[in-house]
């Protein structure tokens, strides 16, 4: 790796507002305050199921203090945009409840106090239905309908290659099911938003959004208001997770509160509302049958999926097509079909969630690879190895891999975790691994065409920038990762850059944070800025020196010859100065859109992902086998972000990923009960504690993307998505029992290890 | 004038922020609430001139509730920057005062009642020193020493042409002194900021100015900070009048007590501040000599002035030098001396007012001209339109006037107030005229060697844009008058554009609002920028529709071709879509650097304005000889704005003008005595009332510049420049008196009135 060439990239910094957050003055969306702000609350339902016959607000709006409500009839055919035909989700109900929690009416008052009380006097009549909670259920002939349509809200069926001639053509075959739970993002900030609705007409949200550009536009097209009149504003966000893509009904409810009172109307999720108001990551119910030759070839995957939406469409269509595509990813089979139901229930919806389906389709891909491994007597290792993905690779589908580290992920992970000397030694103790492959750069059509992100650079006169780009910070660094590319172009330091973000209205275009896309996609849009700022400069200062501008380079905020590196010839202050006196300020736009059609698919003609991120992760644990409880002892993550712009930072990630990843491997779990969330608090929602999170050791693969920049590709998403399987590896070598069903709880494990010992005495 | 051929540029529209500003809900900086926020009290001299032996804040800074104290220690070296290596005011005293109010010590508290007693704990050692309040007594030998330089801050003495024999030639010379007072702006709306220190060590100031570029400059060189870590932002400001262009003391102030604290710090003026702690308008003592022929040719004139400084540099020497360049100005007389000496004294130290010091000595010019009409028996229109400066015409000093629409404005004017019927028809009632030539788009070298201004326009999805804009709107209308420009070039409505202004970090460079120049320098740049975006969108549509882009035009939100305006090919929103979706959106950058050169003065090589704006006004009086009290009956003023870019808003600067200019005229006076402002509130400082408003006619000439956006040029302050004179020449109209210092008080007319009589009966 030449990472030496760079000055800032690669290097191991602290984010920009580090300082700021530690000291506790960094401001979250509750810190603002904005003058004459009202409080927002909501009635929501408290049946899974039923129809509403009459609400009346009256008696609230006579409460002192109180300044508006609101029913769905102020919102009437207003429905949660997520970019999807499918979109049905009213903010307010309209004629049914289908969820505990679903929203039926909403105040504003002048305190929150005012708001909760004056809830209790909203009057609602209910005609109570017969609710549906499970998918298999919810799809049988004659059970009840939640929605017109039917139960099932979408089905999609494909299959590319021949399945069938290449199950005969299987050696061996293998059919497992799976089954993956509902988990809750658990960002430490709830969502909110205050909405203002202001007197020239002009819509202004305060919003904990990844996305400000989409958000607008959703805003904008839902309201019917020109993009001119939405601004879309964020402040710090504690952390999202996939959970702030698009809107939720309090942004809709605000909006109309505000209105209505021409006040600034703000709605922040209580912990509760959080957890059960919606969008947790799908559970999914995965029958996957696949085809190996003896000698592990793997040739066909045959996947039939069933997706518990929940009461309404959010992303789960589009996370069951993601599924869709992913099985076509890992181990490049070359046969795979693909089957599937997203089907309603009458609980809390799904919505996006770090991995976006890939989490549940690899627990399940490579929870049957270890069994595969182990029937054929293979190492999983060897077994990877042999169907490993690799650079120039064309998917079934049609996906082209560019750069790919898998093999040396593997390699180095398992190196690192003594793979070797732990496998399979017993005593409790085991070691296992599993891999992924996630797209390494979002995807292009979430609306429109495109994938793109747009950069300004301003440079002062002392040769100070301001950068806004349309990115968004989440928490994963995105504004340090960018300006360390601005400062690498320019030859300045970290301290001389102003990132300007979070603010559609001072920000270009860009799609926000999702699909691991922004170090990519956001990060080149940059780098194309940096350079046309940098071009210009030299080519300012060459006409000051009488030089060639190739010959001359930017560094420590001066400008040199590139023969003699000691005597800088000018400072780029002095230049950015003269420019300006000159009337021609220095200045660069980047555009940068992803040329995708590398793997365009040649039936639906979508384009695929540009690039992809891999990856291999090696869990040991200890389970003991008279609780079941099983304790992750070491953990080893290689991943393959094509560079490491920021090594620090991706190990943050790579860290944050595997233990949010084994919180969904071991405890987390959104459990209903008729459609009542049970644990609806950080209490009893069972997230992985100081004491379960083991020494992560995290390893940074340079595959060196070509289209990436720096070679960077996308690091996000992929360290959540393994880390279920590796941990259900390691438990089956510990212990010899292969868990199913997510979280692996100690009842499941004693329940398994109980079978096994029942079903070796029969023998 | 080809008005019609326009759809927005020189409609009657109103300001963008009207509903916000008439219903209350328009947000100024006193409104913003930035959480953890400590409110500032400044300590003030009592005494007007005086050592400061000692200042200890230990006391204050024990009081419960106080968080930090700051004195001249803490800023020691620092002074207030006016772009001028003459300035010379610390934010906090060294170690003297030198007017009653100066800044000694400051204190930062969790409440404003808090920092006030604190104030009172702040012991200070002063020993007193003999003050000096008159200019010309502090210009005598011996006189006490304000600053070390001795007490002339400035001398320039200089010469166009050959001044002594242009008198020689002369029939007549004419010898006069005139003298203005101490204006103030009185702005509703206090001077105030914000400032924030942060832990990332970034500086926000939330701050009153009409500068946020020059001011983010100031701030970066005089902290030491890069621009990059300096952010200015303002809100709605409630006037300006030239009052806030650089700092005042209040923003270092609040940024060391912030720095301590590492909190943000709120100062905001109290009326009795705001009229104590500086930067009225100067008072001046003006000597005019001028030598006329017997037809009425003006053949020389010479100026010697004195300028009361008050106890610091702020605006001094360069409005000094203004009154020197614009001695030049008005009739475009041939000779032209001028001396003067800018001097200081123990009294609050002036600063920048709408005219930059036109007003005094158009004051004192068109006063003298009357009494030169009157002597040679001529009519003063006759005699301006004999000496009137045209289209063309290269004054003395090298200055070259383009457009210029005067003697339209002196005939419109007249004609409209009936001159000829009216004049000197006696019974206490009189007519007089008065005009201005004034710059009409700022002029360069603020700072630097430019006059520039730069605007973005991002067009959104749905054809509406965001435009930014480094000008200021300081309720002058900018913002307006750009969104229609803007709106003009891209055929869109009003409502689809959003402006983005006053924010350092998200607008490009503009030198803000000084000189008249927004309409005409940002004007340009944002007509530049909507150019661009224009033939991009035209471009991409002809590829569209395969059309030349030189046969379309956009109209209506719509694309045209130029053969069928009925029926539209093409919407704006359509192409700005396919754009976006095809990776380019668009985008424009426009940046206008006044061309100037045009009038550059060959001695200094400096250059001279681009353009020039005139007026003339006529007053119309009635004098009560018993009482001599003077009401204006009628006003009718002419103004040559190139081109009415908005005719509502352009009446509203005439009218706003006019009346600050009555009030110059008759009663302001920020009266001091012994040092000590008598009248620091706006119950004692008398402002006109509305009863002392006569109907005003505005009469827009339309000279079309050359060289302004679709021939506009600035309408900020000539309005009230020649308003006091306009009211002088009709009081002697009407009783045959002439007042020579201002305001022209009742008991100065009466003086005048009882020493006329007195002449006339001691003939």
């Amino acid at each position: 790796m030449a990472q030496d060439v760079y000055t800032v990239i690669g290097k191991r910094l602290p984010r920009l507002e580090s300082e700021e957050k530690v000291s506790g003055t960094a401001r979250y969306l509750p810190d603002l305050q904005i003058p004459g702000t009202l409080y927002g609350k909501i009635l929501r339902s408290p049946y899974p199921h039923a129809r509403v016959l009459r609400v009346d607000t009256s008696r609230a709006e006579r409460l002192p203090g109180v300044r508006a409500a609101v029913t769905g009839n102020d919102t009437k055919g207003i429905r949660l945009c997520t970019f999807s035909r499918f979109d049905n989700k009213p903010p307010l109900a309209e004629e049914r409840v289908r969820f505990i929690g679903d929203e039926v009416a909403a105040v504003a008052a002048d305190s929150e106090s005012i708001a909760e009380e004056a809830l209790d006097l909203i009057e609602v009549d209910y005609e109570e239905l017969p609710p549906v909670f499970d998918p298999l259920e919810a799809m049988k002939p004659g059970a009840v309908g939640i929605h017109e349509e039917g139960n099932v809200a979408y089905h999609r069926s494909w299959m590319y290659g021949d399945i069938e001639s290449a199950l005969k053509e299987s050696d061996y075959i293998f059919e497992d099911q799976f089954r993956t739970q509902a988990q809750a993002h658990c960002a430490l900030e709830t969502h909110g938003c205050i909405a203002y609705f202001d007197q020239t007409g002009t819509l202004t949200v305060w919003i904990t959004t990844q996305w400000i550009h989409p958000t607008r536009r959703i805003l904008s097209e839902t309201l019917g208001l020109p993009y001119s009149k939405v601004r879309v504003i964020t402040a710090n966000i504690g952390g999202s997770f996939g959970r702030s893509g698009g809107i939720e009904p309090i942004e809709i409810i605000a909006t109309f509160l505000s209105k209505k009172t021409r006040r600034p109307v703000r709605i922040i999720h209580s912990h509760d509302e959080q957890f059960t108001s919606g969008r947790s990551r799908y559970p999914v119910l995965i029958d996957i049958k696949t085809g190996v030759k003896k000698d592990g070839t793997l040739l066909a995957r045959k996947v039939r999926m069933v997706t518990d939406n929940g009461a309404y469409n959010n992303f789960g269509i589009a996370v069951t097509l993601g599924i869709g595509s992913k099985c076509t990813y890992l181990w490049g089979v070359p046969n795979v079909a693909f089957d599937a139901d997203v089907v309603y229930t009458n609980k809390v919806y799904g919505g996006a969630f770090r991995g976006f389906g890939n989490g549940q389709i690899t627990f399940a891909i490579e929870s049957q690879m270890e069994t595969i491994a182990r029937k054929l007597g293979m190492d999983m290792k060897d077994l990877c190895l042999k169907n490993v993905n690799y650079p120039g690779q064309r998917t079934c589908m049609g996906h082209k891999i560019t750069s790919c580290g898998l093999k040396e992920c593997i390699e180095q992970a398992t190196a690192a975790a003594g793979w070797e000397a732990k496998r399979g030694k017993g005593r409790n103790r085991g070691i296992g691994m599993a891999s992924v492959m996630h797209i390494g750069a979002g995807i292009r059509n979430l609306y429109g065409d495109c994938n793109l992100s747009e950069a300004f650079i301003k440079m002062n006169n002392d040769g100070t920038i301001d950068l806004a780009s349309g990115a968004m910070d989440t928490g994963q660094g995105s504004n340090t990762v960018l300006a360390q590319v601005a400062a690498e172009e320019l030859g300045i330091p970290m301290r001389d850059i102003n990132m300007i973000t979070g603010d559609t209205s001072t920000t270009p275009q860009c799609l926000g944070a999702w699909g691991s896309r922004e170090a990519f996609i956001a990060g080149n849009a940059v780098k194309l800025a940096a350079r046309e700022v940098r071009l210009r400069l030299l080519e300012e200062a060459g006409k000051i020196i009488k030089s060639d501008p190739e010959d001359l380079i930017l560094k420590d905020r001066q400008i040199y010859r590139k023969t003699n590196l000691q005597e800088s010839v000018l400072s780029i202050a002095h230049v950015a100065n003269a420019c300006y006196n000159a009337g021609r300020p220095l200045f660069g736009r980047g555009i940068y859109d992803d040329p995708s059609g590398l793997g365009i698919d040649p039936k639906t003609g979508h384009g695929g992902p540009v690039t992809y991120s891999f990856g291999t992760q090696v869990a040991e644990v200890e389970v003991d086998p008279r609780t079941g409880k099983v304790k992750v002892l070491n953990f080893v993550a290689a991943h393959d972000l094509g560079k490491a712009l920021n090594a620090m930072m991706a190990e943050g990630q790579i860290e944050g990923g595997v233990i949010q990843g084994l919180g969904y491997a071991l405890f987390e779990d959104l459990v209903m009960e008729e459609g009542l969330v049970l644990n609806p608090n950080l209490q009893d929602y069972r997230i992985p504690y100081v004491n379960d999170i083991p020494k992560i050791v995290s390893i940074l693969v340079e595959s060196q993307d070509p289209e990436g920049p720096y070679g960077a590709k996308g690091l996000g998403e992929p360290p959540i998505i393994p880390t279920a399987a590796a941990i259900a590896n390691a438990i089956y070598d510990a212990v010899g029992v292969r868990i199913k069903t997510l979280p692996i709880t100690p009842e499941k494990i004693l329940k398994a290890l109980k079978e096994k010992e029942e079903g070796s005495k029969k023998k």
